[in-house]
């Protein structure tokens, strides 16, 4: 029965592919609520030693790390863009360190409606003092990934992070 | 020369593992924000999706996926514990569902000094409607991941998340 064989095949092959389909997608919607947890987790014991240990935010440190890459100084918007972390108020956090002396408003010099955002000195100073800290919590909370297994997750999520940026809609 | 031959290899060996350390440290801080960015570009794509198709938030989609995962229900505390998200006030969205008869708040049986919310009938219609468009988007936003690729991404964050859960300290 050359035939019902035949239909019976594709049959299984159509389940197959069903099946496929359903793992993948329920693979996909755990992988996310995993990403999310991970995140998560990291990103609020870095804001509980943020706290602990500087008495600052986690956007506060976030901002000043923006300024840290950009001696250029930085236009409000583009800062506001720049922000890994919600959660704060760019212009209320800008007021804050400014008062404080960790930051300064520079007149842009090639147009003057312009305020740019720099790190002063003892704002540097201070960032780097935290940093250094910061980057042992996360070495710390990334401690059971072996150096090779991060290089994998790196590689991993590389090729998903440049497809959510080129990808405009949902 | 063995004796200098000896020191220069001891040299090379730790000027060795410094780099590895180095090493481990950037990659470490690296993955960490790319963790971050893609988690922040998938969450945020999610909220805008919620927003035009439903005219929903995630803090409301979030809180109404607990309370389908819990048919019994949820004390208050129990549901704030379980969100995944942050950006809502859990007894304000509550209050919100309720009104629009998506959930019910119910005493206990066996503490009457207890609420627990649960999803209505009517909710869990709208949930499952939502939860089937959002499981779309997410296999749409992890598209450029082979099912390999997942699979292996869930087992290494599988490792991390479970030292994360554990470990207290940062």
């Amino acid at each position: 029965m050359p035939r019902e064989k035949t239909a019976l095949k594709a049959v299984g092959m159509a389940l197959d592919a069903e099946t496929r389909v359903h793992d993948d997608h329920h693979v996909s919607l755990r992988l996310w609520l995993r990403l999310l947890a991970c995140t998560n987790q990291i990103e609020s014991r870095v804001r509980q030693s943020l706290q602990s240990s500087f008495d600052t935010t986690l956007p506060r440190f976030d901002l000043m790390a923006q300024l840290e890459r950009a001696p250029q100084g930085l236009k409000m918007s583009e800062l506001s863009q720049r922000m890994m972390v919600t959660g704060g108020n760019v212009t209320g956090i800008t007021d804050g360190l400014e008062k404080e002396g960790m930051v300064v408003r520079e007149v842009d010099s090639t147009d003057r409606r312009v305020n740019r955002v720099k790190l002063t000195a003892e704002g540097e100073r201070q960032f780097r003092r935290m940093a250094a800290e910061h980057e042992r919590w996360i070495v710390d909370l990334l401690g059971p990934l072996a150096l090779r297994q991060k290089k994998q997750l790196m590689e991993l999520l590389g090729g998903l992070k440049e497809h959510l940026a080129g990808d405009n809609g949902v």
